[in-house]
Formats: C-alpha cells, structure tokens, sequence
C-alpha cells in the first residue's frame, strides 16, 4: 500500500480537504494519508510549487502526492497525473508540476480521464473530490498510471523568476518568506560563495555558517536548508525587520571583486 | 482495522487534540487517525454539523467519525454513539448527529456508558479525552456499539432554518461561507434550474455551469459541490465583495414566471 | 511498527512539516505519522512543554515523539534522543524533555550523533529533517536509543515557576491559556479542595465542580483535565474578560482560615 500527502488551499474548517480523504480512504482502504498542507494562500501556485519541492522527493519511491491549488477550476486546465523520479503527482496542469519537473523530468504524464467510480457526481466546483482524490486512491491502491488516461504532450509552465550569475556574484529575488519572517532567496550556495549579501541594494553582510554566528535579534546571511542564500534574524524575523517580501531583489557579490552596487 | 476520523473545535496547540489521538492509538493500535478538522469556531454546532455532512459518507463502512465541538460539557447533555449509513459516530448529543441523520435513519444510537478503562480519571471538562477518544478506540478496534451502553431512544435537534419551494422559484439563505469566500445556500439543484439567483433581494444574474462563464473578479452563480446554489466570485471572495454571511437570504426566480421580489 | 507523532513551530504552509514527515516515512515506510501540532508559537518552549504533557504518556508504548521547537538550530545545544516510561523522544536539549521527565526519570538520554543516512545533506538551519526526522524513523522502524549515540548525563532545565504551599492554601500562577480562553494555573487540585480561588488578587469565588454550576457567560473556578486549578467563562474566554496572561498569579485559600489577600 501506498502513502498519499494531500497540499491544499482549502483550510480544513470547510470539510473539503476531509472529503478528499474519505474518496482516498474508500478507493485505497490501507493507504497512510498524510496532511502536507491545507493553508497555502488561496490560489497560490508559487506557494504550493515552493512547499512541494521541499518534500516530494524526500518520501520513498511510489508515494502519491496530491496538490490541489486550482485557481483555473472550472475552465479548460488539464487534470493531470505524472510520475516523476519514482513519484506520482496529481494536480491540475497548472505549472506546479514544471516547477518540479524544472529538476526532474516525468517519466509519464497523462490527463484523468478514466477514474474509478467515486461515491457522488461529478461537480465543477470540486475536482480535489471528484477527481484528484479518485485517481489517487486508484494509484494508492496499487494501480498504474497509464490506466488513468492518455499522454500529455507538453506542461504548463510556471512563470518564475530566475537568478543571473553576474561578472561578481549573482543577483537573484526572495523566493519564499516563511513563518519564521526568514528571506529565502533563489541563489545557490554555490554562487554565493565568500560573498557579501545584500537585499534591495542594502548590505546584510558576508554569509554567515549558522544562526550561532550572531546574537539573538541581529541579522545575519546565511546558506538555508534549500541550499540557497537566506537572510534571517536570528530568533527573529527578517520580513518584519527589514518588510521584505516575495521578489525582493537579493544579490551576492564576491569580496575581492570590485564592485559595483548591489 | 478500522479508520477514525477527529473533528473539534480545540485547535492543536493546546495538546487536546493530541491527547484523544493518544488515547485512541492506546486502545486501538493500529488504527489510522485522520484529522479533519480542529478550526471550527468555539462551539459552532452549526459549522460542525456542515463540514460533518460533507465527508461522513464519503469514508469507507465501519470508519468511526469523532467530533468533539461541545459546548454543553459539563452539563447533562449525553455523550453518545450512533451507527448511520454503516459508519459510526462518537459525539455529544447536541444536535451534530441529527443534522447528519436528517438524510438517513441511524440503524442504533446508545448512549456512553460503559469504556475502556483510559489512563486518566475523567475529567469534568475534558470529555474528548475522557469519553469519547475511549470509545472511539473501542469501536476502531472492531467493538460493538452495544457494548458502550443503552440505547437512546430521541436525539437533540439542531435549529436549522430550511429552504422553501415558493410559486416561482425557491427562498433559502446562506448556509455556508467557506474560505474563499463562497456562500453556499441551502436551495437544491433541483429547485433552481433555470432561474435567476437573488442575494438579499440583489440580482446575482442567471445560474451559470461552472466558474469558467465569466472574467476572474467576476461574480457569478452555479450549484456547488454539495449540489445547492452557490455565489460566487471567480478567484475572489463573495463574502467579501456582498458583505454576506451565514444566514443572508437567498432566493431563485425561474424565468418566464412572473417576479414578485427576490 | 512504532507510531511517530510530530509537535513543532513549523507551521505546514513552508513544508518544513511535510519535508520531516517524508524522511521518517522513507526511513520507517509503515509507521503511522501524527500531527500533533505545528503552530506553537515560534521558539516558545514553555507551550511545546504544556503540549507534550498533554499527550505524552496516553499514547501506548514505544510510540516516537519528535519535538522540534528549537529557538537554539545552529548554536551548540544538543539534538537528544530519550526513553522515559517506555516511550521514546526525540528533540533538541533544550529543557522540554526535562519538562516532562520532571514527572519520571529517563531510562537513557543519547545525543544523536549516528543518524541513516538522508536523502540530503545536513544544513545548518533545518535540524527537524536532517537530524531529528532520520532518529525518529529509525527508532519507528524498531532501532534501538544507544545505536544513535552516546549517553549524555545531564538535561538542560526549562525555568518554570512552581506553586508553593501556603498557610491556608496556595500561591501559583497561570501555566497556560488555551485556545478557549482558560487560565490553567499550575496549582494542583489536591492543595485547592474547598478553597475559594483569586486571580491576581481577585476573587473569581468557590471551586465548582463543572461548567454546568453556572450559567453560560459566567465566570468559574473549576478543576480543569490536568487536575490544576482553572479559571474559565462558559461559554467564553476568561482570558478576555480579566485580561489575563500565562504568568498572572492565582491563589487558593481555604475556607474556614483566616485570610490575608490573594
């Protein structure tokens, strides 16, 4: 049997993610089902793809993960499922998948077409229950992907910013603030290298090994668990400190070099 | 093995929840534990009731559904068991179930008497803990319902207005606002067709087939996923943009019939 | 298979939760993982503490506890593994342990020092999926504490104020307000029987025996789920209406002895 994670938008308040369990549950009765996350902003597609690439690949071969943000319910978009390193994913073609295939092509990628009969009809306003969560519990159960539907030819992209190595360094955005207020940026420890940071032009200081370098409440550049530079305050928060936010311009720039603003 | 599923009003940080997932996994080993949810507001029966209803027949048989929003514990409200629809339901008898057994006979209800010993004396205030995470471990370990105590032979009723036919269409209000701001009435699918859709006596326009009939930011009306009439305003909240709530009147007017009002 | 539950500050939306989940589910691909809960507030230990003690011991033998609420992630505070009362925790050293085993003394204290091997290397900020989520699946996959590394003699000790035993009762404070708004106060029931009970000085009146005693909107005294004294509004949130806060000061005095102030 095997694990399926749910990502949502729905809260859980509403019982829409809890519907989708119970299909899951019903199709697949031995499956583990296990919440990723259900808060992700209402629509949010770089938000859910940021949350996704920091766990998919992490559970074991064959876990079925499950990402319901669908601002495009109701129109045209695909509903997909693909398999990807030994993964499957089920979501709707909206650019999630890309951002994760960006590292990893799919092996297969296929629209749902053929579900296993599920317990209510069909609705246009809930393909997480009458959709997602069916094909998941059919690849839950054990069942494979092909059976599913025909290929897809081509993903939706996701329009994502990307970094730049520069003549000194690199010039990159935050990628993601998380709950600690910690600025997560998009450029590589590898880049990054002996550099001085900087966020919206404005030195932060040289990277740092960890949080200890520094007292508690000052500001500190850091490489973060992505691998990837981050701007914290330690036992604090960066966002608040400094009102950041997702796409704030964040460069790196080599010591030694001459430079020439951040 | 059977399949638990937990709806409160505890939230999670307290440790409550927690504490009714220990005591269940101590009675029933290898049961699966299921969050549904922990966010419904403080003692909102009529928020529990709505997000029971939208997943309790969604699970497998035999799932055993817990929800512990209670507002009258510590008062002589009873805690009960009920099977329904080949699923059980462990709850205070506070008008939940009724709202659930509105669309099907429970085939038993008894009230809570006899539980496994737990490792705390019970507690005044902590029923969840105390009363019902014990028989819901017994019913998940493959228990009888009959065990747990006598039957019951009336259950509490939940005060829910109901919608009405009206000559030229349907009367109803909202049911529902969900987290993106949807307000989910309680007027049928099968009442509405064809007609017009009123919102505190305001036009709304024609019922639409799914979000995708109008421009993101735009209002519209369709049937939900629960099958009643829904308002809606496509990747935005209507809650918002109407300044609606839960119970805000809503109404239908079928075209061709002669309007007398919203 | 063992159970692993999970309490940490993470909230879920970044996927920090997920990312730990997936290690221990590669690692222990049949243990059942449990939420307890990810929205402690950031680095507040005291409330993990309160939380864990909660639950703690009413899940059944060799179940997992992973803690990760670690405002010292990059300084030289250790990551610990622990087996108290037959059940095993897994977190930083940073007093919450000694929190708990304050109620019994550890078996075996270790610090994690072999880990499996990760699917990623080890970062310095994210210790919950590179060191604390692999201990976690290897004792769930039925490893044993002193394969993970060497005994460590000492905890390090959350500064908690404790009650104190008074002429004609107790003095003690708020430990927690829950989601409800409930001052619990850390005077046990035992030192409080027949006493009339104050908050900061005030009299809230008698000790009653359950919410049922008064009418909904009034404010008791009750003994609340961990046997402490507690200072509720039924119905409501007495935290709101005294304006109380984790630290404020409650005391017992019996009746029948002479007062002199709360």
């Amino acid at each position: 049997m095997r694990r399926v994670t749910l990502l949502t938008d729905f809260g859980t308040a509403d019982g829409y993610a809890g519907a989708m369990k119970g299909v899951v549950a019903a199709i697949a009765p031995n499956a583990w089902i296990e919440d990723m996350a259900h808060d992700i902003a209402p629509g949010d597609l770089a938000a859910a793809a940021w949350a996704l690439q920091g766990y998919a690949f992490l559970f074991p071969p064959d876990t079925v993960h499950v990402v319901v943000v669908d601002p495009g319910v109701g129109t045209s978009r695909l509903p997909i499922a693909a398999r990807v390193r030994d993964r499957f994913f089920v979501l709707p073609d909206n650019g999630i998948l890309d951002a994760v295939t960006g590292e990893a092509d799919p092996e297969a990628v296929v629209r749902l077409e053929n579900l296993p009969q599920g317990p209510q009809s069909h609705s246009t306003t809930f393909h997480g229950r009458d959709i997602f969560a069916p094909a998941a519990g059919h690849l839950a159960s054990g069942g494979g992907l092909r059976s599913l539907g025909s290929p897809v030819a081509t993903l939706v992209r996701l329009d994502v910013a990307r970094p730049l190595r520069t003549a000194d360094g690199a010039r990159g955005q935050v990628r993601h603030v998380d709950r600690f207020g910690n600025l997560i940026s998009d450029i590589p420890a590898a880049w990054a290298e002996g550099g001085e940071v900087f966020l919206a032009g404005e030195s932060i200081g040289p990277l740092l090994a960890t949080y200890g370098a520094v007292q508690p409440q000052e500001l500190l550049a850091l490489i973060g668990s992505r691998q990837t530079v981050e701007i914290a305050v330690r036992n604090g928060s960066a966002a608040e400190r400094l009102g950041a936010n997702r796409g704030t311009p964040v460069s790196v720039r080599r010591r030694g070099l001459e430079s020439s603003g951040g």
